[in-house]
């Protein structure tokens, strides 16, 4: 096997049929072996209404009680997952969704409780590399829903941006790991307010200059901390940016945001 | 690999976590190469009910229409299955789940409206058995959903009898394949009645036997149909009895109804 590359797509392109569509035609094309963990979207948070459960958020993250639980499981591993998968077969990629219930792909434990109760959100404490390694050598196309296991049995919600960055961490190992995360503008933007101030590369010290200048803030920081360190501890390079230029990226095109050393 | 057993399990343990444990310990003991088939139990059903989207069956079929579709696409594939896989790899048995989109195990089409418009549910028209050997080569225990796909991206609801009795006689062409199929009575009986009846052997003479003597009646006529179609398309014996007594037939006791040539 060649290069191994790991997508991440979030809700904008989940909840948007239109665009999940065009999605699944370019990641077809994208050269194999390959890996797609998608992220929730609203699905669950919708249907968590009809429901009558009520959806509490602790800065972005959901607080998964046992009955937002099942809603995720549901969702994310049933509904979502299966509709990427039977899309992709029918595009020619042999799909096979996973949660890291499935195969002890990625065992987790429940996040313990210190100031805030996140109650069933996993903490990925391994990736079991050789059965990924060898799904991927059998042709097979991993697509993850944002869910993992701990070894008692409970199934547990996962941030999928993490997901992503813990598996091609993982598998950095023994094969040339790119990380691709999808995203609502055209990269990281010089100034939030204009689509067209990309910054095409950050490097860890122009990073550095990045944040004390206050160009980066807020929520781009965690991103991009987790982007680094992917990067520090294996991953040749993490890439941010619209799906839509994903493949032109891939084609030799400057679109996006590279982050590498 | 020595010998596939293919089990498939109902509502009556689905729907009764005390039940569903015990079947997952005694599960985890069988030997492997194993697969096991889970039907959708009613959780489907009260899901359909708090979303307002009418439950609609004809002859115990359900009618599968797009919203229904989503139902059993999120408790069948997402939230069964998960817990059930999450449940085995806590025992230590490597269950990985799947529909039939996944991988593409098993290719189905939609059924044909003749009198009765079923919707979105499949007929099965291949299973993929070089992937599926593959994975119980690996010491996968396959854990199927009763949905498949077509190859236009469609899920399809699916009968797990069925699907049982499909994977078990595909895969009998290069492993010896038994089929158990769990049921509430304690096996087929003598009289309806009497649930301490059972018949303990049926071979296809005594099976024409007991229908021309009005023994085996209604519903038990396709499901017996079904195991003996099985049997005479390569599946050694197929058995019939309540999930708690799997164990004991398997090591030995005479216990349930065991069809065969």
């Amino acid at each position: 096997m060649d290069k191994l590359h790991v997508i991440k797509i979030g809700g904008n392109i989940i909840d948007n049929p239109g665009l999940l569509d065009q999605f699944l035609d370019e990641f077809t094309q994208i050269p194999s072996p390959k890996i797609l963990v998608h992220g929730g979207g609203k699905l669950a948070t919708k249907m968590a209404s009809k429901l009558d459960i009520p959806t509490q958020m602790v800065e972005g993250r959901r607080i998964t009680d046992a009955a937002m639980l099942d809603v995720v499981t549901m969702i994310y591993g049933g509904l979502i997952n299966k509709k990427i998968v039977a899309g992709l077969q029918k595009r020619g990629c042999n799909a096979l969704g996973l949660t890291g219930a499935d195969a002890q792909t990625i065992t987790a434990t429940k996040r313990p409780v210190k100031t805030i109760d996140y109650g069933f959100v996993g903490d990925i404490v391994e990736v079991n590399t050789p059965i990924i390694y060898q799904f991927l050598r059998m042709g097979i196309t991993p697509i993850f829903a944002p869910l993992t296991a701990d070894r008692d049995g409970n199934m547990l919600n996962t941030n999928a941006d993490t997901q992503a960055s813990a598996l091609a961490t993982a598998l950095s190992k023994e094969l040339p790991t790119s990380l691709y995360y999808s995203f609502e503008k055209a990269g990281v933007l010089q100034n939030a307010q204009d689509d067209n101030s990309v910054i095409s590369q950050i490097t860890p010290a122009f990073y550095a200059e990045l944040k004390e200048k206050k160009v980066i803030t807020d929520g781009m920081i965690p991103k991009l901390d987790n982007a680094f360190t992917a990067i520090q501890n294996g991953v040749e390079n993490v890439w941010i940016g619209q799906a839509s230029s994903l493949l032109s990226f891939l084609n030799g095109q400057e679109t996006g945001t590279l982050l590498s050393i």
